[in-house]
């Protein structure tokens, strides 16, 4: 098998894993309701992945077998095309809501095949696990999370110099089988969903602090690995009243690694600081493109909402309603643009893949659009937002008429205004849209941090070399 | 019985009121989880205005009754000093966060004994119902709700031109016992805690459209009248992780007026186009007061949280977390003087009442306040926002020392840290905390609105007269 | 001739031509210190035309002629790329910092070649002027403005309700010749260094005033026409102290047409409010263009400017500085994709010419982009921008080795230094450079309208289909 | 004498004081068209605390001498009530534009005057010459300026390692007289027009740069001591034209002392680092409050341009303009309302003045508000603010009664709409208004800095209290 069925990753789940949940043990998350919607969601995705209308959009054979775009290193321009695509159907099923569809760390798997010859540079060994973990993941379609985040510390202390060591993950033994790591990682998206979790840190560590310094791959069934879901949005939500929410949350959980072997064959390195404090920037091009790519179904989900929004309350000829509509529309062909000029200037790696090349300008650009376009939404739909009703109400027989001639506004029927209303709400009113907003703006690191790489990288000295022969010359 | 306890509040509630959700007749509000929490908080703070500790800074004996000081007339600067004790009081007890905590619309009904005269002079009885209204809600203590807002019409249209004549409520009858009312009205905040509803209308009516411009006072339990509750937010959460949700949730609700008959005692204006066009204005100046008191306290709220979690991360003493924190101080001590400068500038009514002079741009400044507060705590707190964990965790017997040991940060417990962790991610990042925020931006109309408004009344030339001088004098 | 040379150039403007500044007729504008400045700039450029070292980047032989890439009308892309070399190399000899540079209103003839059909359907003969204009106009490689802004009048009324008819310009009467034109237009930049000027009105007119709806060309030593220039920035500048202004200055000028008799052969629309509204619109592509183009290069003059004085400060390596820096970089990138994204997408035109494909999203863009660079500017610099020193301090013996010393920073020498701080200044600090500014803000008309008109030609509907498919599907 | 004439002012400013200007010494600045401006407006003001109309306001009779109020200690409300009236008649005469009018360093030496037991604490000498120096000034009724502020130096590095140790200002070694101090310091605002310069740093300085740490008084024409001119923005205008850099440019200077000896009586911090580091915060109470109240009238002038200038082009209706006008009012209200508040919580000094309590929110306020008005400004006003004309076209006989009847707009004569025009385009278009904006936003340090410090002075936690409390109630 290459390609997954949405049954066999269903099945994938129930392996033991330590799921819990507002202080309980989840022994199965394939029927507890704050999953199933969003397990759905991914499942149904799966199968299409061999159907007659989406599997060549999704899919493509290599040799003999039919495997994931999203696994496909791509080695020419026509290959990101078609990784392009697929990316497409995947944002647009989910309307750019998930941010960590199984797409995004199936490219940070193909961005470590790309990284391996650094890895090996290193240790052989780790070249070596890092593209046997990729045809190990491709060859089952995995779906991954991973986990870069320390959390609940001292911030004003290192790694090593907190006043419990064991805060920050670290190796705290090694077995034959391979090291023993203690500690905690935080913000693992879609955990309790995934098979397997890539762990490595985002802060740099140390040249003093080797064990804090390490990165692996680890099955969640794996002993000793306890997955803490933050609130499951979707719990008890009713689907008619919060339509995304029911379908799209990727639970952020917490990861306590209380004492759990890591094999040797998983590791990626080892006691090296300053590998793994480069670590994620040289495997993350593709995971990158995958989120840019995504922004823009993103965007296009907002500004729809609005416009039927506005039509159907007869407000979308104010000149206020026009402008906060051409707020999105400006944003989101300028996030097309980047996209389409990473494309353009694609490039060969020097592993001999085709990478797009993204500018971390277009990050900050996407970063401060997904902002606008919350504060955008809420401008343009005012009150309305907090009317969260829902179709629900249409179907009780006395309440049901009054709602339907009461809640239409101009819209065809009022059980697409109540949806309307309620997909509104649900992408700027909820946990769910909420901490959306929060994962663009924080999922690439903080914005600043990223404003002084793109200053680093940045290298030209155009118009200071024309300034300082300008100021040379004679006056 | 002039001041109520919480038991008679509670048994208000059961009177027959007809209030539906998500497609459901509730029956009895006081039992529904969805209710419960807010009613206890409302309940509680009830019972305080009688006991030993409390009772003098929330009521006063006024011939020979104890009052609550919401309802109290204030002729002078000590008694509106009074009155402000009382409004600090309920705002501490719940952090700021119930905009519609009974002492608002109680200080409408103030407004109206203000506002009597005026009302007399368009029609004796008018002026007549408002003052025995305001002796209706003094002896009972009411808490009562305000419908102002038309929704889900076409506004490009005017309120006669729908193509629906029902979508606005309107006069469609009379009965001796007055007239009978048809339509919607919407942001009933608290309507399915509230004994009664004050219903105007805030946007204006034509000259020609009588029928639409009437303002009334309805009991809620009134035969016809419908009340649908937007989501419930408090419905399902567990306290630990939605502390405030699960306590001040006001419910914002629709109701539906199918036929209802309004007592003609109970008219404050009819087919009176331009008397409800300025009704909300002249009745609210000491509803606004209690908005700006109670938002001093919201935003000491933010700090607080703001302050204690920077410290328990380690992050206070970052240059980022300084300026944040100053943000907030700054909004505080600005909004803070506001509120003293009214008072300080406090004016006698023709009335005669004592009342503090606000201006729209005290206003304007509090809902950018409120705006910056937002945006600040995510940027203070960032993505520990997301992770809303809570002490529900800690009881287990497995997770719960791993949580009491990696989740505590530098709180003095771990409990109080999941526990303030809840807080914050319950201002900013769930339906009650986004709710609160478009309420404090919206509840006075569009900010536009309110500029041009202050724009208006400023009828200051002091830098225009110099400038004038300045240009005819010789140069 | 076709390209035209400096000499022949400056000798075009001694045509009798009325120039009035500061209450004073100029007689010669070419020995003015408020125009000498900015006229060798331009006549320097139009010297390089012919050059060994830049002719063929500037001009091309056509029909046995060398011309200008300014006036070559593109018929593919390669065609269109050669413009943009010439439009790189005019911007970057002036810093981006000439936004009327005489490229911007070829390229609106160019424009109008383009619009002779449509113009001819309405009247032939207006086509026939528009392409004999063309013609006119890259033989003799006149250097234009336009004027289209109607100014001090009462905003509240319409063209024809001024208690003066005269205010908006008009047609007062016709005569063999031509029509006779009287009334004010505005902002005609480089006016009194122009050969001729374009004149249509920006605003639209009402089918009802035919009189005020004219478009033509019209010489600039035409009897009549008065020239008013505002303040002459260049006048009495040291240029060590205020660089760009003395070399760049462009003279906004006021134009009033005391009765001028235009040729019937220059009137490409007449009596013709419908024609004349869209006119406008219809022939700015190409200038639009240039203007994208430009602002690139202006972009790399504020941060090459931030660059180095911020490293002569021993500030560059701060957080605050890199973060400063990666603004103008990101927004220098994304303009840079906007243009080339124009270009990728170009089309042909229907009279036949090649387009870049330029939205209305990217002049959005690239306004905020310029109003982020000033504010940048002075955060980035702050107190050394009130310090315009100049080197010509340097040159005094007593106190030249004192400035020499003291004033010098990092810089490789003092006097790179002083001029830098000036420059510097001269971007953010000057009427040259705060009209910049709002040239560029305001060159395209408001922002709003132009937002406005984004949205209404967005016909996009791809997010909202989406999700009208989904609220209709089965929840 | 105690309160000086205009004459004497002018007088004064004859002494044998070296002032450049463009690579050229400026022998006597009373007759250099870059300075009589300002010099006029000075004198003018000096002469009417004499008037019978103003005197009373401007000045007190105190032991048998009139003083003027800006030099009086106060030491109760009624006194700080006086000052203020005499802050406001000089700002309002100069429309809030001279942030360093005579004024603010007067204060500086009240300041002293309150800070001398603290001195004295650390050196009973320096307390001395701090209440010497006080009754110096006011004897003559001084003009100071003060220079704080270092430049030109490696940001990287601190005052004693850089590579020219000359750089920053500091002590080379002693006389009889007093020390000889050499090095720049910068901004010193009017100093070409003061008498004496208050000299320390803003910056700290380590402890073990003593050499570095020196506060002390200099007159203007102490030997050695150059004082090197900004561009003289007033040099060459047209008042008609830029009517406010005309009358009250204040002229920022660069000092260099070439080994300036310092008289021991006018040391009051000397090798004291610690000691000079908080010199500046614990002088400026009243010079702050003076700010504070001088931007009152810099905002009223703000709106009472736009006011009129709005009304003259038939805009003051729109929307627009009603919301830009009501954000200057909003600012205008709240900055007032920060100045009567810090009145009202006055408080006595430990030296026994009365002072107010200026909190750092008020000068936050301030800064954000003047950053407003400039852009609200440009925005209310678009491109009118380029077309700077001036009432010198009006008396030309042949160009003026065409300007007469097309400039005029709405306004009653075309003479105030021009002469309004040029006080706009003056406001936010000049180096003067530019200057002036930078000013407000730098003049005391770091909006950043001034934030952390407001934090850090904030003890309050009540909100966190309340916080504590809740979450370690039983929930």
């Amino acid at each position: 098998m290459a390609i997954r069925s949405g049954r066999n990753y269903i099945e994938s789940l129930r392996d033991g894993r330590e799921v819990w949940h507002a202080g309980k043990r989840i022994e199965d998350v394939t029927i507890h309701s704050g999953f199933t919607g969003t397990i759905k969601t991914l499942a149904d995705l799966y199968d299409r992945q061999a159907s007659a209308e989406d599997g060549d959009t999704m899919s493509v054979v290599r040799d003999g077998e039919r495997i994931s775009y999203s696994y496909l290193p791509p080695v020419n321009a026509e290959e990101l095309r078609a990784k392009r695509g697929n990316i497409e159907l995947w944002s647009r099923e989910t309307f750019g809501q998930m941010g960590r569809y199984p797409e995004f760390c199936a490219e940070l798997v193909v961005g470590m095949l790309d990284f391996a010859d650094t890895l090996a540079a290193h240790d052989p060994r780790w070249g070596d696990n890092a593209r046997a973990y990729y045809q190990h993941c491709i060859a089952r379609d995995l779906c991954l999370t991973h986990a870069l985040t320390d959390q609940f510390y001292d911030h004003s202390k290192r790694a090593s110099e907190q006043r419990d060591p064991d805060l920050f993950l670290h190796i705290i033994g090694e077995t034959s089988e391979g090291p023993v790591v203690r500690g905690l990682r935080n913000l693992a998206t879609l955990a309790p969903l995934s098979d397997e979790a890539l762990v490595y840190p985002i802060r740099p560590r140390g040249a003093d602090e080797p064990d804090y310094a390490i990165a692996f791959a680890i099955p969640m069934n794996a002993p000793g690995l306890k997955i803490i879901c933050r609130d499951l949005y979707a719990e008890h939500v009713d689907p008619e009243r919060f339509p995304l929410t029911a379908r799209f949350d990727e639970i952020d959980a917490t990861l306590v690694f209380d004492d759990v072997v890591v094999p040797w064959e998983r590791i990626f390195a080892y006691r090296a600081p300053e590998l793994v404090g480069v670590f994620h920037r040289n495997i993350q091009t593709w995971a990158q493109y995958a989120t840019m790519v995504r922004l823009i179904t993103k965007l296009e989900t907002f500004l729809g909402v609005a416009q039927l929004l506005t039509e159907w309350s007869g407000r979308h000829k104010t000149p206020g309603s026009e402008i906060g509509l051409a707020t999105f529309i400006k944003d989101l062909e300028i996030q097309r643009d980047c996209v389409e000029m990473a494309e353009h200037r694609g490039y060969r790696t020097a592993a001999g893949l085709w990478a797009p090349l993204l500018s971390p300008s277009y990050r900050v650009h996407s970063i401060e659009a997904s902002d606008r376009a919350e504060r955008n939404m809420e401008d343009l739909l005012t009150s309305s937002l907090v009317l969260t009703g829902g179709g629900s109400d249409l179907a009780e027989a006395e309440l049901g008429p009054l709602v339907d001639r009461y809640f239409r506004g101009l819209a065809p029927t009022t059980k697409e205004h109540l949806r309307l209303l309620a997909v509104a709400a649900d992408l700027v009113m909820t946990p769910f849209g909420k901490r959306g907003q929060l994962y663009e703006r924080l999922q690439s690191g903080e914005v600043d941090n990223m404003k002084r790489r793109l200053n680093a990288q940045f290298t030209e000295r155009d118009g200071a070399e024309r300034m300082l022969a300008f100021i040379n010359k004679e006056w």
